[in-house]
This record gives C-alpha cells, structure tokens and sequence, in this order.
C-alpha cells in the first residue's frame, strides 16, 4: 500500500478485512476535511446495514466501560466481530481523562475479532453528532457484526447519538438515591434496556424495583430492567439475549427499520447544517459584530440581514478537495 | 401587573428593578419561544454593556460552586450587585444531580443583592450556546454590576460559553495527578485565570507549581495561577482583584472590547444557524430518509438535494408571534 492511499483504496482494503484501512477511514472522518469525508461516506454507504448497533450510555462512573469489557467478551464467545466506538467527551479542560478507564477494554487487544476505537467530541459544535454517524457507517461497512457505540450521558448531542442505535442500553449505578430519583424520567425515555451495574452491590436490587416501579407509576410502556455484575459476569448474557432480541424485532421487516432512518435524518441534517454554519460563519463581518457590540443593531437584526445575503451554498462549498 | 405581561412590559419592571421581570424574562429565554426571545434580545440589548461577566469553569467535583459562593460574598462586600448563571448540564439521563450542589449559594438567598438562576442545557443540539447569551443579556440589561456565569467544563458547548464572558477563571482541584496533566494544555487555553481550589489540602501548593511550570514549559503567555480556600475564606479577596483589574485592563478602550465582539459572534451566529436548521428539518421528507436508509442515496448526495431545494428564511421564519 502505498503511504498516501486515495479513499477508494482504502474503502477496497476495508472490505478486504484490512484493519488499517477501518483505522485510517475514522481518522479520515475524525479529521473532518470535507472533501475526504464525503468519498467516505459516498463509498461506505451503500455497503452498510448489516451491523446491529448498540448503544450504551449512562452518567459518569456508573461503570461503562466494565460492562462494555463483559458485553464485547460474551459477543466473542458467540463468534461475532466487535467494534466499539468510544465517544470521548474530551473538552479542553478534561483532556479525555474521564475516560481513561477505556482502558479496560485492553484485555481484548489481542483478539482480531475485537476493534477499539475512541472519538473525541472536542471541536466545532454539533462535532459528536456530525462524525459518529458517519463513523457508525464506516464499520458497518467494515464487516462487523456488532458495533458498540459508547457515549457518556451529559450533554444531549451524546443522547442524540444514542437515539441511532438499533438498540440502547442505559447503565445505572444502584445505591445513586436521589440522583436516579430525578433522572427517572430521563433514562425510561431513551433506554430500550436499562442494566443496573456492580450488582453485587447492596441496593442494586431496590434500584432495580425502583426503576420497574417509576414506569409502572408513570404509567409507560415497560423497559426490561437487568441487572449486571460485569466483573464476575454475571447478567452479561441475559443482556445480550435481551439486545439481539429486541434487535431482531425491530429490523425484521426491513421496509420498517426506525433506526435506520434516525441515522439517515440525523446524517443528512448535520452534513447540511455543517455547510450552513460555515457559511454563515463566512458571512459574518467585523463590520457587523462591531454594531452589534455597540448596541447599534440587535443580534436578531443582524443575524436577519446576514441570512438575507447568503447564497445557498452545497454541502462541500469550500471544500479541500476530494482524496 | 397583569398575569400575563408583554415582553416591553417585563422590559421596563426589570429597568425599574423588578425581580420577577427578571425572572420571567429569563423563562421567556429558556422556552425558546422564537418570537419572544427575539423580542427580549431587541429591547434588552441596547440597554447592555455594563455589567462584568465572569466565567467561572472547571471539570464535575473540583469545587466550583463553594468558589462561587466565596465570590459572591466578596462582591457583595464591595457593595456590588450580583446575578449568578448556572448552566447545568443536565441531561435525561442526569436530570441536573450533577449540579444539586448549587444548593451551597443558598447562603445569600435572602440577600437582595444576589440573584441566582440556572438554565439546564438540555433541549436541541446548541441549545446551551444558543440560550446563554440571551440570558446574560437580561442579566446585564438588569443592572447587575457582576454576572458569574457558571458551566462544567464538560463539552464544547459550555467552554465555548465561558469563552464569551469578560474573564474566565478556570477551577482545579489539587491533587489530580495524572487528570490534571492531560488537562494542562486545554486548561491553559480557556482561563484568564486558573484557581487551584481546596487549597488547604496537601498537594494544593504542588498544583499550583505543576501549572506554572507547564506555562513556562509550553512557552506560554503567563495565566494568574492562584490558590483559594473558599471556605475558610483564604485567597477570594486577591481572586477578585485580579478578575477585576483584568477586566478594566480588557475593555478600558471601548473600541477595544474583544468578549463583546464573541458575545455577539456566537448569538448572531446561533440565532442564523438555529434558524437554518429549523428549515433544514422542514425539508427533509420521508421519502429522502428511506431512500438514504435503503442506500438509493448517499447522505452527502441526500443534503445536497436538501440544499438545493431550500428557499431562506429570516430567523422568525414559522414564528409562534412575538409577546
């Protein structure tokens, strides 16, 4: 291969079970030069759907990441293909050390059938849910059968992102008290399964009552309620059984794959309002923000008569250039 | 006054002193109800300019609401008026437990001069960068001599935020090793000034000189690095100096005004794009997403078509009419 391979080869080596093609395609989209990333997607898409993507979010430290480790083994032992695609909620002022605990998916880096890959949501606004679709595209064309797409529960572009999973598994730590009081509401919304972890825990099982009974109370359709011991690998198979049924049941008929269409609307939308913001950002003059600053013109004015002077744009106006 | 008062209404209660006005005007913003934001934004902003904001960031747990207590109070021993912003991140899955500590500004509730709020940044994609410099805009067409505006620095959307205020203090907790050495690079981007809080346990000191010498190791221009102990009162005092003289120093020409030129980049910018988003998502049809979904089309392909299609809107397009 040569050092600088044009998309095409490297879409061609991807099919070919080439995992630095898969590598090199992510940085391509992680990278963000428009041209590339559009080859990308233009060359990936119309080999995707196979992959059941599952999501998995949940707060801070309720212990992500040791479930994924136990998810990714039990997939393993039914001799699927994994990959798991860490949104890493790095801002300039964390550095990614929240999950630094990603760190325990290493007992699978030895195993072939295993791809880890983390993705910083740092940069432009609206980055995460720009990339991650297009991510989630690139190793469904991969080959994998199961893709992991791991996401930290704060902040709604990392929720938006877990609403395109086929299915998504909302972790809860028990014993959290009046934390989970208040995020009931919250999790039963964009959970299809919620997995209360380190089951070993006293008050796992009173959390897990308390989520079955703040649905029964709310009156909502029941979410199964698992609870997991990731550690002693306990539960992890149940939730697997769970996910691939409840997987199989929505994609049965594939002329009705919701998921499917969120991905496609949330893709769609955030490539076309990328071009947008970039184009207002164009238009933008210091002219205009020194009359704002003033107090000359109001924001709304301002932001009224810049739209009426812009041209619509494409979606790679500007663009560096196809790969 | 009436139950239900205009937005001019509401205007003229908040320049006469009003502290409801000030809390309806900031619900107003909250809902997003487009044309009476709009309207709020046109009749606070001329009356804006005055008023000191102070960012005040850092990650989940490093003490950033015990500071702004200490802050709060050393204002308020200035004979300043106060408004605090929390911006919470609240997401379905947190329901703002993250931030249930804000319970610690308590100790001025019934201080007149200190008027709390928070602002969850849930809702659409940008909401948080969208809404916040509306509400700091009725704050300072309030009259409050000083503004803190308090985010976690979890996402871009809340660094983007503390970027827009005067001067930035960026919180850290002593003793978090390694965490700390991956945020060092980011940290030293965002704050004017960086305070090193809990300073009375061991390691605080060791912070401060691991900060200081990453700025001369990186070659840096050399960020304030102060030590407080918010509950002992210790080190508030020269924080508040310091944010103060930075101030003066940043907008003594009024030419020269470098935040209030972001602030108004980032609410032009934002009203334009929440605007062209509202369109982009008029004009997707069913029938665009199956056909994505089935992979007739490719994303890229699909936003394009969208483009082309899309007559612009000015940002009150399909308003819900102004109050």
């Amino acid at each position: 291969m040569r050092t600088v391979a044009t998309v095409a080869e490297l879409v061609a080596g991807l099919r070919a079970g080439d995992r630095r093609a898969v590598a090199r395609l992510l940085s391509l989209v992680e990278d963000g030069d428009r041209g590339r990333v559009r080859r990308v997607v233009e060359l990936c898409h119309p080999i995707t759907g196979r992959a059941e993507i599952v999501g998995l979010t949940g707060a801070p430290g309720v212990g992500k990441s040791t479930l994924a480790s136990g998810l990714v083994a039990a997939w393993r032992r039914q001799g699927r293909e994994v990959a798991v695609l860490a949104i890493d909620p790095s801002s300039p002022l964390t550095g990614g050390a929240l999950l630094g605990d990603r760190i325990r998916l290493q007992a699978h880096a030895l195993d072939d059938g295993v791809y880890v890959r983390s993705m910083a949501s740092r940069g432009h606004l609206g980055g995460l849910a720009w990339a991650a679709p297009h991510a989630l595209a690139v190793l469904d064309a991969a080959g994998f059968d199961v893709v992991l797409l791991e996401t930290v529960g704060v902040g709604q572009g990392e929720v938006e992102v877990a609403a395109v999973a086929d299915v998504t598994v909302v972790a809860v730590a028990p014993g959290m008290g009046d934390a989970v009081q208040a995020a009931k509401a919250g999790v039963l919304e964009v959970g299809d399964v919620l997995c209360v972890t380190k089951g070993d825990l006293a008050g796992a099982e009173r959390t897990v009552a308390e989520l079955e009974e703040a649905q029964r109370d709310g009156g909502l359709v029941r979410t199964p309620v698992l609870r997991t011991n990731a550690i002693a690998g306990e539960g992890i198979a149940e939730l697997v059984d769970v996910l691939s049924a409840l997987r199989d049941e929505r994609c049965a008929d594939p002329a009705h794959r919701p998921r499917h269409r969120a991905r496609a609307h949330l893709q769609v939308r955030e490539i076309a309002v990328a071009a947008l913001r970039r184009r207002v950002d164009e238009a933008i003059t210091g002219e205009l923000l020194d009359a704002v600053a003033r107090g000359d013109i109001d924001p709304y004015a301002a932001a009224d008569r810049l739209l009426a002077d812009l041209d619509l744009p494409d979606t790679t106006g500007g663009s560096e250039g196809a790969g």
